[in-house]
């Protein structure tokens, strides 16, 4: 069965971004290296450093769905209709934006208006043996609250940012503890860390 | 001369303790390990894992003075008078406890009014070459912000917590950048982690 891994660039202060939602330096480490990797979005190429990369590479390669709020999708407009990782989508809305699914009718994307467990259900039959990655903020949030989190992936930037908007935010119920890290992998202004959570 | 280095144990979202000041599982990996580590407190041995404790000890033997702010030293009454890791301690204070020290006449305890820039200095004459630690909280955002921190070690502990007392808090001034890691130490139930800060 599929694993749902909530994944972030993340401050070493908890933040994903700043209040406007602008990031910061924390995608810092997405452009300072010599591997080009291309994504599915127009003129946009990452540049890694190589221990980066092959964390990259194997993340993407294992990606079978990603699971987004509206707010994201709004922000990005969809990302055009292919996501920049060239994955399914399932967005968590309140309602289904029908003139943005009529503009694009062959993109990948699904609207869930039932929350975000059944979201995430919907991501799995789409990934069938492959991650479900759901973005931080409040779908992580949820979901760590619901129980379905089986990995929280942050890379983590060596920055303080000292407000913004936080990985998972205030929870709703006690401490969630985590397992110790199964993946440990020092790049360029960025360690990726990868926690198992107990289920 | 000595480094100044903010440390704490801290919540994978950024937590040091609970908004009551209890710390939850953040201290867990300073009792789970085979390897007793005596301190200079009545009743409190550590029972740390192998690879914490050989971090430990080079930590707590580079040590030269802790600089600590007076809400801490009220809450733990000045350690009796003396610091759990046996080092001398300045504390920085609207006022001197006046009472306090005539109670602890031979504590290794400066007491200073005039604000962190100068407990920093006065910690730093204590320790000569050896480490002046601060205290995460108040103490280390106002060092951090005051450029007078030449490191932050974390000892990063797999659990989220939701909201609490952050390790630096909100910042008077923009982002600040660290350096990559310098040191990852992977315990059990505890990552250790040395971040440089450009100065």
């Amino acid at each position: 069965m599929s694993k749902v891994i909530a994944s972030a660039s993340m401050s070493l202060d908890g933040y994903i971004a700043k209040d406007d939602n602008s990031i910061g330096r924390l995608f810092d480490w997405l452009q300072n290296g010599d591997v080009e990797i291309p994504t599915a979005s127009p003129g946009i190429t990452l540049h890694l450093g190589q221990a980066s990369a092959e964390y990259w590479r194997r993340w993407t390669s294992d990606l079978g769905a990603l699971v987004c709020g509206r707010t994201l999708f709004d922000f990005t407009d969809g990302w055009g209709g292919r996501h920049t990782m060239d994955v399914p989508v399932v967005v968590v809305t309140h309602s289904v934006p029908t003139e943005w699914v009529d503009a694009h009718p062959d993109a990948p994307f699904s609207f869930v208006t039932d929350g975000v467990g059944s979201a995430v259900a919907r991501a799995r039959e789409i990934a069938g043996d492959r991650v479900v990655a759901v973005t931080a903020g409040t779908i992580a949030r949820q979901c760590l609250e619901l129980g379905l989190l089986d990995e929280v992936a942050v890379d983590l930037v060596p920055v303080v940012m000292g407000r913004g908007r936080p990985f998972f935010g205030e929870l709703a119920q006690d401490d969630v503890p985590l397992g110790d890290p199964v993946t440990c992998v020092q790049g360029d202004r960025v360690t990726h860390l990868v926690f198992p959570v107990a289920r």
